[in-house]
């Protein structure tokens, strides 16, 4: 169980994270989501951040990285399920995830890569 | 992150396991996702368990409880990504989840579900 799952829905990639990232985990994702978005032809990137508490300087390094990787491959990344504490304690760290979309819910994640032009 | 999430996807339900499971976290898992079911109405369950090396009688039967849980409150659940090894390994074990559907990836777990009568 060293590996983070991405689910394909459609032309959509879902990724759930739920465990504390560390190196190793992330650069293992980055290398699996970018050889997915290849493999399937995604479109789109949902990452699920709703089991996390914390979002430290390292996962918004790290979601910020899979969103540029992502978009260079033609693929959109929208983070989903950030819970208001969450938030509230990014912001207070000056993180701002600037280059990142967000959305409230896997749904309305899906609806904004859908819509994309 | 005691807690495994569930995501809403229309009228489905995804939950990726992707930790080992042990029994307060089964339990939090069944209280959460009966919860969801009956809020949310929903009319099916996807499992994931891609991530899962082993799946031993402890997860096979939370497994199987699930199902049984949600059949009675109107959801069917599929079980979505059991690795070649694990399933050989199951019925080596005479685990056959004989309760469950079961579908080779999401996709095809959520055509199950949105084609049930």
């Amino acid at each position: 169980m060293e590996r983070i799952p991405i689910l394909r829905m459609g032309r959509l990639l879902l990724v759930t994270i739920q465990v504390d990232m560390h190196d190793r985990l992330a650069l293992a994702l980055q290398d699996d989501l970018t050889a997915r978005i290849v493999k399937d032809g995604a479109r789109g990137v949902l990452i699920d951040i709703s089991s996390l508490d914390i979002v430290d300087s390292f996962i918004g390094r790290m979601l910020d990285t899979i969103a540029s990787m992502s978009r260079m491959l033609g693929a959109e990344t929208v983070v989903v399920g950030m819970r208001p504490a969450v938030a509230i304690t990014m912001v207070e760290l000056g993180l701002s995830l600037k280059g990142v979309r967000t959305a409230l819910d896997v749904e309305k994640g899906m609806e904004i890569l859908r819509n994309r032009p």
